[in-house]
């Protein structure tokens, strides 16, 4: 039984942010930054958060040495007529090349902190995981967003079963009521059947969407968006927009499909080799079930800029590349081609592996 | 008035230990750690948690890459036979040059959110905290403590005019419960009424102490103990022994002062040049009253490493140097020689700074 409490949030959430592991670290190689795209997309939060923020001198909230970097300077008059409100935006954030080292080499995803090397793979995720959040936090407060860290370990958050058992959202709430912007992380937290597991990202931004209710959700990736089939793939299709029923079930609205019959695979993120779009787009339509509509595209690019200021809402501009996901009504019960799309995830989960648990 | 649930420990906790600043940081250089005493203390601290541990090779559990550092090896096999129990330790640090410039740069703890330098000072505070926080875990972990680390603020502690509002309990419980050893800090927080504030690790301990109820608790810092003056002054004499009254009065009960009338003064210890000390003493009687032994204690020596595994609880050996804080029984109403004490403590509390509020 999930114990959730309902927040108190004085308000209203404009938008909740995935940022992909794939898109913020540098894949295949450990514990490695991607950091011209982490610093873009600081920046394009920071507009997108702040309006007409980007005509005005940044005011940086990271007065920390950084080891080969200059030191940070802090001119206390600067802030002095200084308007910092944004509007409230909640990031979540993947591990990508952090954590899924530790993890997988212990096995923390599938539980049983009695065995000595759990245990031990458990501190280590949590130390690769929580120097990521470190450093996008940093990232995020350099461009002058007042990011707080918040780890769901620390929260309280638990699963029981690797579902969702507990999440307390009191201190997202106060931490957003008090005008900051809370930057959570896919963890590893205790379980209260297995004894510990792996929280992913999404899964956080779902229970996070349900609660908080955003006006939209953004999921931020190294690729384009979903795919009928692997990009790398010739004739691979850009699905522009996916309606989902209230009966769970899918179609793919734009484009239309010329051959309903071909195989719809879902591309899989080049990070992300086992499994890790399938749970984004279970996640997400989930979410999009809510009524929230959600927006899958390729980080730090004019087109992120676009979905996270919320300008492609409502009809989805010809020039804007991505994936939105919405809720499309009541279904009417006849398989279309979304049924090749749920067999093909299905596929995918059956594949997946403890890699895909943080994204 | 103050919200603490009642955590349930299964486990009883043998000893919270405080890091002091002082000791764990390079005085007078902006975000250095001392890395020496740092790496000894984790050690003492493995030896004192898990009996018998100096003897085996250490399974480090940090596993992450480290700037200018070895890369970490993890083999498995390692794991397999070895019983990583340890009695229950909470390790709970200050900040010493971490966050203070932070803090001090922008009046954090004054508060007053809405001012846009408080706010940025905020976040730029818990950045350097959390960093500070990080790297004790991971010192610990090397070692081979299943050390997590826990923010006061992620935890949802909170404080109403500076005072403890409310300190949820069950992620420290739980983490205890499953084994783990949490690792707090002094952190910036909210507050219900000034908006934010800073809450001392000194607090922290205090909280923790009340409510955990540990067997024995442990200052380290970094002078050999309490002393009669500062310890720069020929002839400052370290206090081996405090005893505390129910009703507040202090008395020193080893060595028997010569001169009971000279004004007794409390030593400041080298970084905390604004009340650290007397913040310490202060909280370190509140603990003793619950009838819970405090020793103070240089942190890295064989002293630190004897009063960690608890073998100098009680008799004190001549050979051991530090000071305990004892509960001292019913007070006599009588003046003696701790209303110098304590008046001494008063003086050093008016003259005091935002900077001994990390302690």
């Amino acid at each position: 039984m999930e114990d959730t409490t309902a927040p108190s949030v004085t308000k209203p959430i404009r938008c909740i942010v995935k940022l992909g592991g794939a898109a913020i670290t540098c894949k295949n190689e450990l514990e490695k930054i991607n950091e011209e795209t982490v610093d873009i997309v600081s920046s394009q939060l920071r507009e997108a958060m702040v309006t007409g923020s980007s005509s005005r001198k940044v005011l940086g909230m990271d007065w920390s040495t950084r080891p080969g970097k200059p030191g940070i300077s802090c001119d206390a008059d600067d802030f002095e007529d200084r308007n910092l409100d944004s509007s409230s935006f909640i990031v979540v954030h993947g591990a990508g090349s952090f954590g899924h080292f530790q993890a997988s080499k212990s096995g923390v995803h599938k539980g049983g902190l009695n065995k000595p090397l759990v245990k031990a793979g458990f501190v280590a995720t949590r130390i690769s995981v929580t120097t990521l959040n470190l450093e996008i936090v940093r990232a995020l407060a350099r461009e002058g967003i007042p990011s707080i860290g918040l780890s769901p370990f620390s929260c309280g958050w638990t699963t029981s079963e690797r579902n969702m058992a507990s999440a307390d959202l009191s201190m997202v709430a106060r931490a957003i009521n008090s005008g900051f912007i809370p930057v959570l992380h896919g963890d590893a937290v205790l379980d209260d059947l297995q004894g510990c597991t792996i929280l992913s990202g999404d899964v956080i931004i779902r229970h996070l969407a349900a609660y908080l209710k955003p006006e939209y959700v953004v999921f931020l990736t190294d690729v384009l968006g979903v795919y009928d089939r692997p990009p790398s793939e010739p004739n691979a299709v850009l699905l522009r927009e996916i309606a989902v029923r209230d009966d769970g079930t899918w179609s793919v609205v734009k484009p239309t499909l010329a051959d309903t019959n071909t195989q719809v695979e879902i591309t899989v993120a080049a990070h992300d080799t086992t499994g890790g779009m399938v749970t984004k787009i279970s996640e997400a339509a989930l979410i999009a079930k809510l009524g929230i509509d959600v927006y899958i595209v390729k980080a730090a690019t004019t087109h992120s800029s676009r979905a996270l200021s919320g300008e492609v809402r409502g009809a989805i501009p010809e020039d804007w590349l991505g994936t939105v996901i919405r809720f499309g009504g009541k279904g009417n019960g006849f398989p279309t081609s979304d049924t090749q799309l749920l067999q093909s995830i299905e596929f995918y989960k059956s594949s997946s592996t403890s890699l895909k648990e943080f994204n």
